[in-house]
Order: structure tokens, then C-alpha cells, then sequence
């Protein structure tokens, strides 16, 4: 499938580690619709991952950029629009990670220090992103930014941790930077709160493989998947979706408005 | 438990079915508050009840009307202010039936004037009882009307068919009088959605001790039971919340916004 | 902009009255995007209408039908496999009439005949259309359906009246049958949530230049017209969000997340 | 109006710096209704506070400590048991500093610094807090933890700025403690969402009384006082909310489900 969706969009896509990654699929998908790039990740991610295959396979180049310092988000985004030859078009953030989870403190018991990282990580680099953007004007009106985010900013899910806050608070600057974005450029800012899905970061938490089973039961369509996520991120950058801004989508086979299924009910007859 | 807390406060309690009813147990622990109440139910539905015990028990008197009739909701209305000898102060509304329950339809093969009867009764009914009593100007400021609702109104639970529909009304009524009648009276009208329920009308439902047992271990607290949302729907009559109105309070023990719970994702291990 | 987005789509497009209508702007970008459709709406609208010139301009053809009658439903889904060679992708339900609103009865006095008419026309014919669709087996997997709302079903608008219960009871049943329909053969269902638009139906509406002023005001990116509307429908129908379905989205410029804005506290000076 | 309703019980009242104070006017009413408490504040507000005449007339003793401190919220927490004679019952937590908002930094143009104190002091206090009583295992069974919030959690309020963020981030904490907590030892965490109200603190917000007064005329039965809240919290830390949990209670006159107001729409004439 490819209708040069976003034909003539300039885009700065964070997150892609390998192949299982979405903002991996959402790079092809976007170089199937015409559009042109740039990758970036941690400088410390991007040494365990794959991504100089996929700037060659999508005809883009790699920065690397902590997306927590200011300082290298300039350096991206003014590298990006000069190899791009303009502003910016559209902007994926797909990028979490909570040193809490990593080391298993329980979320009654994190380090602090740590949920600072998780919150900075996880939720302030969009901030930083897009304060850093609209300082140097460089995206272009109706642009679109993209944040991926999880339902657990809503409803607990124990093994999330202080994901789930981070989320919560990455939604927040969706809304708020969204609205003052909107005004100034009509620039539009949503997060996609998407299924969980088996990706390099997801494999790391407790519990995963049943986890994974229990939504796929719970969503009337099944869990959808990172391909899917990137056909849905590509509706979003496109002009089809210009009106939609601040908003927390569900792309998650129904999980979200779903109190039971039937299948999942029958694992809870009366003799348990 | 009693603190004066309705203590000269005059009220109608729709719903007593018997003593596993949630109105039933509000009545009991009204009058422990130092109210005046008078009990009303359906004829039809009374003839089952043991409605003239609890109206013993509770110095009240039993006024049957169909609440989806206007000309009965006037009658009522009247006949209680002058038993009570004043204007009301509270009503609780806890009413609804689905003929397609009853016959199990399928949510898919519905009869269609059996779901007008579903939402005319369970939703309807309290369009009417709120126009009959402001039309008397029969409350008085800052009365306090609530109605039992479900959060099926929100997500769907399969079995609970087109009384999903209903509760969704009902909750939409709840905001749209509840802002005319608040600007107006100073009136104020809430839902409660509560926790799934043994009661007489639970029991007719496919699956529903299942259905218990999962909100049970998806409740971190786990469910609320009759007499605690007796307790809750004292504090909403009482004058400590005179500014909550149009709200859907969830009572629940905390389902409403848990995604999982360490106890159900461990039925769902890999070997499924 | 085409991009071949519904190419080889087959569709029913319910509610398009004139030039002014949202369902008009659909067919005109669905036509564009290769898909091929129905148009449908009841016999006395029609006569009213243009819609054999739309018919003409997109390639389609006119089947009448009453949306709340079963047979009507049959007869047009049938005639329109039929004329188009195979079964339905997607159908666009932008239905809604109020009596009550007609006759400019307060939302406290409402005639409760006019009430089950707006609550049978608004939404009642989504679950006909769904419940019709499905029984023919007339829907292709992955199938869209999309039914226009507006905010008044969460928050109050007082002058849109009982049409708010009919919004809340269509978002519902979007829930409902979305869940159904999801399980059974991965059609989804959702509501599009839109900015208040000048239409036809909305010019009736008491106080409604005020009310499109505030809305634009009070909404970051300014109200969502019509043909933004279209291209958001466009990208539902699309094979692009086949995991989003039992959602309401809104497609509003931001307005839903948007609690003031600057331009519009100016208005509240302490003068006042 | 005092009903003996926390007769026994024991709290922590964190946040009375004056008799403007929300936290000020729940001591007062915790007081009335038979509970025993200890107030604290951070010792740098302290110095400006009459908490001292607030303790004598309530009966409670002070104990500063800084709510971002674990070390200071041991010391509180274990002096409060001692003094109090048992463990806690409930806990206010009335605390939110910005100094984005006091230096007047645009929300576009933070100071990153400022902003990790704006949401360690307004959220984070809230998980360590929570923490440390589960630590120290000080929480009665069945105790009930309140903290104070505001809409701007999930609608944008410009002149609120990266307060917004805070308090998203504290409902989020409420929900992740609340199932926790919960679980474990039947202790409820719910935050309450309130009108703006005129304190110390709303004082220095630019735009304020057109803020209050756009409010005031956008909820249905006006804006709740702080003197209302603290009957809230009463009921909230009451038994007769066992199994409220984890949940956000708009106490705002309407506000938060009231789209538009005939009130305000008059402002928008078409000559605007």
C-alpha cells in the first residue's frame, strides 16, 4: 500500500532501535509514502542498534541526539531542516525507558533520583522537543507531532511501574504544548496510545508474554500491531487528520472500551 | 453508624425490592440518619416485595408508581410532600429492567420495542421524575437526586446488552437536567455506578457469577457491596457535597481505573 | 489531494441533504478517493434536496430509505450490493432530527413522543443499520463505519437540547455493536466527534452564530469545517486505522481539551 | 453542622498556610467533626503562616517538614503516631508550587529546572508521602488520602502553565498509590478537583479574577468555596466512602460537565 500520502513532507522520526521497533515500521512506511527523514536516537542506543540499515533502506540519514539535552536537539533539528532543505513536517517521539523498571525497584519503593530519569526520559524530551522547534521556527503550519504512548496513563497496570506516570504526564504536555502550538502555527500535537507490543523495550518487563496474551483476549480485534501503529502514525502526518489536535487516540483493537470479553470471562468460573 | 446526617431532610426512594436491594439498603440507612422518606416501586414490581416491612422498619409509607408515567410521578410527588409535610430534599433512583435481558435477546437481535421499554424505564424514567417534580417545584435548593448506574455505560460487558444503551441515557440525563435544575433550583443530580451487585435483578443475568468473581479480582479494594453504597449515597444526600452535580461517581473499590491486577494477569500464563 | 485511498471501496452514505452537508463533502472526497458508494437518505428529506446532482457528479446512484425501518434497511442494503457489485466497506451514518428542537420545547418539558423519535432517528438507526448489515452478512472484514456526533453528549450545551441524550445513546451503541461486530468479522464502528458546522440542520438552532463564535474561539485551530470533516472521515474508511475502532474522536481544532482560552477570558474583565 | 463523622480519627493536614487556605478550612471542619490531626507545612511557608493560632484553635500541634524530604516526612510521620497515639487515619494534601509560574516563564519557554521543583514538590511529595506512611506501615486499614487538584489535569488553562502538568502527573500517582495501597492494606487515595479559589496561591496567577469569574458563570451552581471543599474532604475521609478509590471527584459546581453556559454565550454576539 502506498498513495504518496505524505509526498513532500519533511519529517524527524526518534526511537528506532531495530526492526521490532514502531518508529522503525512508522520510517518505512513514512519512505513508502513519499516522505523524506531523519533518524535520530541516543547516542548510547543507537550503538546496540540497526539503524544505519534502515537510513539506507529509506534513503535517510542518521543523528544521533539526546533528547534530553537541549543543546543536541538544536543540533538535530537545525542538521535536519539543512539536509532536508526546509521545515519540518512531522515528528514521531517514541521514546521511554525507566531506570526503575530496568533494576526492578517496585513502584511503592522506586529511587527517586531514577523516576526523575523516567519522567525526563520518557516524558520532558517531547517537551524539550517541541519548545526547541518552536524557538527555531522550524516546523512548518500543520505540521503534526506524534507521541506514543500507553493506556496505562489511564489505568494501572502493575508491571508499568512509573511508566505509567510518565505517560500521564507525557499526554499532559501533548495537551498543553498542543494548545499553545496550535495557536501560534497551527502546528497539531497527539499521542497514539497504542496495544502493547513486542518490541526490544517491552521484553524487558515482568510478566510480558502474559501480559500480551490478556489484552489480545480483551480487545475485540486483537492487539494491533507495530505495522499497524505506523499505518496509523501515517494518517496522522498526513493532511486527512489536520483538525485532530491535543487528543489521546486508541489504537488498540477496542481494549480501551472494553470492560470483559467473553473469552476472558469464562477463565473465571465460580469454582475458582 | 449514625450521625444525624439527613436529619430533617425529607426524601423518595425508588427501587426497594427486597433486602438484597441497594434501595432497600439506603432506606435503612436513611432513616438510621434521621430522614423521612417515603418508599415507591412499581405495582407490578411490588406484589413480589417485601416493601411494607421495610416501611415498618423505617416509619415510612409505600406510594406504588409506574415512574415511567407522568400522571402516577405527580401523584406520587404530591401525596409525598403532603405526607412528609414539606418539599423534598432527595430522591434516590435505582430502576431498570430490559425486556431483551429478560428474554435473552442478543445485543445483535434485539426486539426493538423491547428496547424502547428498556430505555424509557431505566433511563426515561428519571426525565420524568426530575420535569414532574420541578414542574411542582417539589425540591428544595440544594436537593440532591441519585441515580445507580453501571460503568458498562462506559465499556462493554457483553452480557449486559442493551441496558448498557440504557445507563448511557440515563448518565447523559443525569448532566442535561442536572444543568437546568442546578442553574434553576440549585439542584443538584448525580449517578453512582457501583460496583457489580447481588441482587434480584443481578441474578437474572447470564454468567453473572463469573462476572462477579472477575470485578471482584479487578478491584483492588474489591466490590463494593449494597450497604457500603448505602453509606455512599448518604453522603451525596447529605449537605457535604452540595457541589458536585452531573458527575458519574464510580464506587467500585477502584476497578474503574485498574487495567489488570496482579491476580487476574496470572490466569493468563503462556501456555494459554 | 487523491490518493486513492478507498480505491476498489464500496460504501452507503447516509445524510446528504445539500451542498452544506458533511455527508455531501464525504461523498465528494470518497468519490475522489476512488471508492464507489450509495447515497441514502429518507423519502421527505429528499424531496427537499439536491442529491440527485451529487449522485450525478460522483458516479453513484440514490436508494430512499427511512433509517429507522428495518424493511428500509434490508431493501437498500440488498439494492446496493447489488448495484455495486459485491459487499460494503464502509457506511457513514450522519443522521440526527429532534422534534422537541423543532418545536423549541425546553429541554424540562420536553413531549416524550418527540423524545423517543429523536432517540429512534438519531441513534436507534445506527443499531438498525449495524443489526441489518450484520444479519445479511453485507459488511467486509475490517469494514468502517463511521456516525458523526458532537461534544454535548459528554458536556452540556443547553440549546442542543435532547439531541445531547441522542448523542450520548449513539456513542453508546457505537460501544456496543462495535464490540459485537469487531469480534464477529473485525468490522469497526466509531464516532467522529466534530466542531459545530454550518449546516442545514444546525441553522434551526437557537442562539447558533453565538454558539459557532464561541467555539471558534475557545478552539486552538479554530472550528473544523465540513470538508476537514470529509478528509478525517476519509482517513477512517481507509485501511490506515484498521485498530481503532468503539472510539469517539474528536475532530474538533482542540476545542474538548481546551478549557479557556486567552482570547476568550478577555471577555470575562472583572468589570463584569 | 458537625456530626462527630471522624470521631477517633487520626490525620495529617499538609499545606494550611492561612484562613484562605483550603487545608486551613479542613482542619477546621475535622476539628467539628471529633478528629484528632496534626498540621505541617514546608518550614519556609511556615514562617509566613498563622498555622500556629489554626493549631491552637483546633487543638493540634504543628510539625514543619518538607514534603519533598523522605527523611523530613519519617520525622512527621513517626511524631505524628506518637503524638496522635496510634497510627493515621487520613492525610490532605493541599501542596503545589511552580516557579515557572512565579518568575512568569511562558509555558513554551520553561525553566527545566524550575520544572522538575514544579512537579517534585506538586506530585512527587504526594508518592513520598505515600511511601514512606507504607513504609513505616503508619496507615490505619480503611484510611483515606485526599489531595487537591484541578481541571487543568485535562483541559488546557493558559495563565496555569506547567501547573497543568503537575497536577496530571498527581492523579497519576493517586491512581498508581491508590491500587498499591489499596491492595495491601484497604487504604484509598482519591484526589479532589476544585473550582478556583481564591487563596494566597491563586493570587499571584495573572488573569486571575477573570479566570474566577469565567468560572463562576460556566458552573451551573457556581463556583464551590473553599469552606465547601473541606465538607468534601469531611466526607472523603468519612466511612462512608470506603470504597471510592484511585478516582479523580470534580467538586465544581458543574463546571466540568458543562460545555457552554446560556450565561456566557451572550457574550459571543455575531457582532463580535
Amino acid at each position: 500500500m502506498a498513495n504518496n500520502l505524505l509526498k513532500g513532507k519533511r519529517g524527524i522520526i526518534f526511537g528506532a532501535l531495530n526492526d521490532m521497533s514502531i518508529a522503525w515500521k512508522v520510517a518505512e512506511r513514512a519512505h513508502e509514502e513519499g516522505a523524506e527523514f531523519v533518524l535520530t536516537n541516543a547516542p548510547i542506543a543507537m550503538r546496540m542498534g540497526a539503524i544505519n540499515d534502515l537510513a539506507e533502506k529509506t534513503g535517510s540519514i542518521v543523528i544521533p541526539a539526546d533528547a534530553t539535552s537541549v543543546e543536541d536537539l538544536e543540533k538535530l533539528i537545525q542538521e535536519a531542516m539543512d539536509h532536508l532543505g526546509g521545515k519540518i513536517d512531522f515528528i514521531l517521539h517514541s521514546i521511554g525507558m525507566s531506570p526503575n523498571v530496568r533494576k526492578k525497584k517496585h513502584y511503592t519503593d522506586i529511587n527517586y533520583n531514577y523516576y526523575n530519569q523516567t519522567l525526563d526520559v520518557s516524558a520532558g524530551s517531547l517537551h524539550k522537543i517541541l519548545a526547541t522547534a518552536q524557538k527555531m521556527d522550524a516546523l512548518n503550519e500543520w505540521g503534526s507531532v506524534v507521541a506514543l504512548t500507553y493506556i496505562a496513563a489511564q489505568r494501572i497496570f502493575p508491571d508499568y511501574n512509573d511508566m505509567a506516570d510518565a505517560k500521564s504526564l507525557l499526554e499532559s504536555i501533548t495537551r498543553s504544548f498542543g494548545y499553545h502550538y496550535g495557536i501560534k502555527k497551527k502546528v497539531r500535537v497527539n499521542t497514539i496510545s497504542q496495544s502493547p507490543t513486542v518490541t526490544t523495550a517491552g521484553q524487558g518487563i515482568k510478566g510480558f508474554d502474559e501480559f500480551i496474551n490478556f489484552s489480545e483476549q480483551m480487545s475485540p480485534l486483537g492487539n494491533a500491531s507495530a505495522v499497524a501503529c505506523a499505518d496509523y502514525c501515517i494518517s496522522m502526518f498526513s493532511d486527512l487528520t489536520r483538525y485532530v489536535t491535543m487528543q489521546n487516540l486508541f489504537h488498540d483493537g477496542g481494549f480501551s472500551n472494553t470492560g470483559v470479553t467473553q473469552q476472558v470471562i469464562e477463565r473465571f468460573g465460580s469454582e475458582d
